[in-house]
C-alpha cells in the first residue's frame, strides 16, 4: 500500500501482534500475559528475564533504601505561615489517586481504547465533566437520576458531575446542527460520576470509553460497534470463551405493548423496570409493571417473552413480520461477516437501564458469571428530540475501566507494567553536575529518555535507582574521561562497559 | 546502543525531527508550521499538497452536502416518554466542548507534554478532580482561595474542583510516606477549575501540565525543570526570541525581611501581595504591605529591590554571602550547561502568586508582551509540613493549555491537524455490506484503520467522505470482483486503481 505502508505501520503495531508476527516482535518481551509493544509513555512490560530484579525492587522494599538516603542538607528554608493543618491524606471517599503504578495501567487501558477507535476510523471528542443538571434529568426513573452527583454552584445554578457521556454528545450534536457531516463516528474517554452510599465497594467515579455512530439508521452501525469491542477484547487477550454479548431489541417489548394496545408512552418506563429484573424480586417487578398501567395479562406475556433465549422461539411468538425480528436477524448475519458470531447470543431479558434506547441493545458479560456487565449499549434514535433537537439515528456503547480490570485479574492476564528509562546519567563528582547536564541534554535532543541524577550520590545508590527505574544504560561522567571529551557507558543488561566520545553517543 | 536502539526510536521520534534527520522524516509532510510525525491518534498534519482539498472540505461547507443526504429511512422508532425539554445546547458557562477539531489540538498538546516528560524520565500520575476543600484553604490570601470552585456534596462534605494539582501531590506523597523511593520525578496533566465572574474571557476550567521533583534540595532540580519546559517550547516550534523565563528567589525577600528583623511569618503574605504588583496600583501594594506589619522603610527597600533586573546589582545590595545569591548563581551556571542560558533572565519582581513557594521561582513569559504568564513554578520545601507531614525538598511547575495556544496562534505556527484514515471500504451493492464488513475486519486485523461505509450510498458521496476524512485508499466491494475473491482498490493521492485478491490486501 504505497506510499505509506511501512511508515504508518510503525505507529500502530499494537493490534498486529496477536494476528501477524512482524518485525515489531523484536521488542516484545516474552511473558505469559498478553504481549504489548513499548509505548511512548514510559510503559514497558516486565520482561521475564528481569522479573526477579523487579520483584526485589518493589516500591515498598526499595523505598526504605532510597528513603533512608534522603539528603539532610535542607538549607534552612524560610518559615511559612504558621498554619499547620492535619489533612486527611486519603482521596475523598469514592475517588482514586493514580500513583505511577496505577497510572501505567490506566494509560495502557486508554491506549488500547484509542488504538481500537483509530482502527475503526473514529475521531476523539470530549465534553465538560461538569454539566447542567437538566441534561441528566429524565422522567423514566432510571437509577442514574437518583445517583446524580449534583449541587448548586456559587452562582446558584444546578450543575452535576456527568454520570454518563451520551447526553453531552446529544447536546453537542444539536448545537453543531447542519455543520456536521454525517455519519459521525466519535469516541470519548471520560471520567463519569455518581453519588451513592458507598456499599459493595463501588466507587463514585470511573472512566468510560464511549463510541457512538450518529446518522446511520441501519443495523450495520450496531454490528460495527460490537465488532470494535470484540477487537478490543482480543487486543488485551480476552477471548470468546471469557466473555460474550447478550443481544436483544427493545422493539420486542414495543411490539408486545402494541399487541395489548398499551400506550407507547409506557415504553421507556417499562424498559427501566425490566432492567432491574436481576436486582429485585420478581414480585416487585410485577407490582411496578402493574403500577405504570400494564394489565396482568400483559405482565405475564412480557415475563414469558423475557425468558426467551433463541431467536426462532421469539419469531414463533411475535411472528416474522416485525422490525424486532428483522433487525436481530440482520445483526446475527452481519456478526458472521464481521467474524464474531461466537461472541454473541440472543437474550430477551437484556433491555439496558437507560431510558433512551429504542432498538437493538447489547451487553458484554463475563461467562464465568462473577462480574457485573462489562459494557453495554444500543440504539437511541429518539434522544435528540427529547432535548428539543431534530432526531437523528444514533447508537453507541459505554465501557467502564473498573470491571475489565477485575476481569483481567480474574484471568491472570493483567499486564505487569514497569517504568523504563533509556539512560541514567550521573556525575561522579559534584563539580561535574553541569557536565552531566550537558550529556543529558545531548541525549534528550537525540530523543533518548534520561534520568539525570540531580545530587551527589554514592555509586551503590545510583545502581539501585538504575534497577528501580529499569534503565538500560548507565552513563557516568568522571573527571579523567570528561577531560578527554568522553564518558563511561555501561549497558546494564549485559554489564558491558566502554568509554565513548560524547559526540558519538547515540 | 544495543540491544534496544532502533526499536525504541520508533516510539519516540517526535523530538528527533528538529534536531536530527532520520528515517522518520519520510513521513513528515512538508509544511511551514513545525513538523510532527503522524501519531497513533488519527492526527496528521495537513500536507501542503492537500491543503486546497482540505480547505474545500472544511466541516461547515462539507456539512451541507453530507447533512443533506441524511437517510430518511427512519424505520418508525418507538415513541419515548413525552418529556421534551428545550435544553441549553452550549456547555455550562466557562467550560468547553471538544469536538474533533478541538480534540485533535488538545491531543497534540498533551502528546508533546508527555513526550517531553518521558525524555526527562518522569512518571505520570493523577489525582481526583474533586478534592476536600480543606486541601486548598491556606491563610496567605492567595487569589486561588477566593476563586475556589467549591460546594457542599449530598453528604454535607465541603469539596472543591481542584484549582491546581500541587496540594493533591503533597497529599499523596504524605500518604505514601516511606514507601516512596526518592527522588520522585512525577508529571500530571489534569483539568483544574476556578470560579470567577466571567470577565476578560477567562474560562472556569483549563488543563495543566505539572512536573515535580520531590527529594532534591539542590538547584539542579529547578534547572532540570526549566530545561524540560525549554525542550517543550523547542518541540512545538517556539524559540528563545519568542519566550523567556524570568527567574528570582523568594530568599531575596526573606533576606530583606530578616534585615528589618521582621517575622518570617509575614513571608508568604508579603509574597502574595507582591505578586499582584502588575495588577493593582502601587499605592495599594504599599498599603497592603503596611497593613500586614511592614514598616515604611522596609516597604521602600522592598520596592527598590523588586525593580532590580541584574544579579550583580542584587549582589551589591544584599551582599554575596546569602543563599539567595548562591542559588541564583548556581541556576544561571547550570542553565549554561543545560544549554538554555539565552532563555532566562534575573527579575526580582517575580515572586509567583502561590503562598507555598520558598526558594527559586520562575515564570515563562511572551517576549512580545501580549499574553499573560505562560507557565510558572518554583521550590516549595515547606509545603508538606503545612499539611501535617514531614517536609521534603520539592519543586515543580504548572503549564496551562490556554496561553500556549494563544501564543502559537500569535506566531502563526498553530499546527493544522486533520483527521486521517488509511482505508475507506464501501459495498457497491446493499447485498454486499456483509462482504464489506469482512474486508474491513481483515484490514483492521492487519492494523489498518478503516472507515466502513455503513449504508448504501452513491459513489459521489463516498468520494466526498473519503476526501473529508483524508482517506488514503478507497476499497470498493463490487459483485463481479467479489465473486472472484477480489476487490477494487484506488489510491486516492495518485488515482491509481487496481484489482487485488482480498487475501493479498496489505
Amino acid at each position: 500500500m504505497p506510499p505509506f505502508p511501512s511508515s504508518l505501520h510503525m505507529f500502530h503495531p499494537s493490534l498486529n501482534h496477536y494476528l501477524k508476527p512482524n518485525f515489531f516482535s523484536l521488542i516484545y518481551f516474552s511473558i505469559s500475559a498478553p504481549k504489548f509493544p513499548l509505548s511512548s509513555q514510559l510503559i514497558a512490560f516486565n520482561p521475564r528475564t528481569l522479573s526477579s530484579v523487579a520483584t526485589a525492587l518493589s516500591p515498598s522494599e526499595n523505598g526504605s533504601g532510597g528513603g533512608g538516603e534522603r539528603s539532610a542538607a535542607l538549607a534552612g528554608p524560610p518559615v511559612l505561615e504558621n498554619s499547620v493543618q492535619k489533612i486527611d491524606v486519603n482521596p475523598p471517599k469514592g475517588t482514586r489517586d493514580f500513583p505511577p503504578e496505577e497510572m501505567r495501567l490506566r494509560s495502557w487501558l486508554f491506549h488500547n481504547f484509542r488504538e481500537v477507535s483509530r482502527l475503526f476510523g473514529f475521531e476523539e471528542v470530549d465534553y465538560p465533566v461538569l454539566e447542567s443538571e437538566a441534561l441528566f434529568i429524565r422522567k423514566a426513573g432510571e437509577e442514574i437520576k437518583d445517583q446524580l452527583y449534583c449541587f448548586e454552584d456559587r452562582g446558584n445554578r444546578r450543575v452535576a458531575l456527568r454520570p454518563e457521556l451520551t447526553p453531552s454528545l446529544a447536546r453537542l450534536v444539536i448545537q453543531k446542527g447542519k455543520s456536521l457531516s454525517l455519519p459521525l463516528k466519535w469516541f470519548a474517554i471520560g471520567q463519569c460520576w455518581r453519588y451513592e452510599r458507598m456499599t459493595r465497594g463501588r466507587r463514585r467515579e470511573h472512566y468510560q470509553w464511549n463510541m457512538d455512530i450518529i446518522g446511520v439508521p441501519e443495523v450495520t452501525a450496531e454490528a460495527e460497534l460490537i465488532s470494535s469491542i470484540v477487537t478490543f477484547f482480543k487486543q488485551i487477550g480476552i477471548s470468546a470463551s471469557d466473555v460474550g454479548f447478550k443481544v436483544n431489541s427493545r422493539k420486542v417489548l414495543q411490539e408486545i405493548l402494541r399487541s395489548y394496545s398499551l400506550s407507547e408512552n409506557l415504553f421507556a418506563k417499562v424498559c427501566v423496570i425490566i432492567d432491574k429484573i436481576e436486582k429485585i424480586p420478581i414480585d416487585e417487578i410485577k407490582k411496578e409493571l402493574n403500577s405504570v398501567g400494564m394489565p396482568q395479562e400483559g405482565v405475564d406475556k412480557l415475563l414469558e417473552v423475557l425468558s426467551i433465549k433463541s431467536l426462532s422461539e421469539l419469531e414463533e411468538i411475535l411472528g416474522g413480520a416485525g422490525e424486532a425480528i428483522a433487525d436481530l436477524k440482520q445483526l446475527f448475519s452481519l456478526a458472521e461477516k464481521f467474524g464474531y458470531s461466537e461472541w454473541i447470543q440472543f437474550d430477551a431479558s437484556v433491555v439496558r437501564g437507560l431510558a433512551y434506547y429504542t432498538g437493538i441493545v447489547f451487553e458484554g458479560f463475563d461467562r464465568a458469571g462473577k462480574l457485573r456487565a462489562i459494557c453495554g449499549g444500543g440504539r437511541y434514535d429518539r434522544l435528540l428530540s427529547t432535548f428539543g433537537g431534530d432526531d437523528l439515528p444514533a447508537c453507541g456503547f459505554g465501557f467502564g475501566d473498573a470491571v475489565i480490570i477485575e476481569l483481567l485479574k480474574e484471568k491472570g492476564i493483567l499486564p505487569e507494567l514497569i517504568p523504563q528509562v533509556e539512560n541514567i546519567v550521573c556525575a561522579l563528582d559534584h563539580d561535574l553536575q553541569g557536565a552531566a547536564a550537558t550529556v543529558a541534554t545531548m541525549l534528550r535532543e537525540k530523543g533518548q529518555s534520561v534520568d539525570l541524577v540531580l545530587e551527589s550520590k554514592p555509586l551503590k545508590w545510583v545502581f539501585k535507582r538504575a534497577a528501580r527505574i529499569n534503565a538500560q544504560r548507565l552513563i557516568l561522567v568522571g573527571n579523567t574521561e570528561w577531560k578527554k571529551g568522553m564518558v563511561s557507558v555501561k549497558i546494564l543488561s549485559s554489564g558491558e562497559q566502554s568509554e565513548i566520545k560524547i559526540d558519538e553517543l547515540e
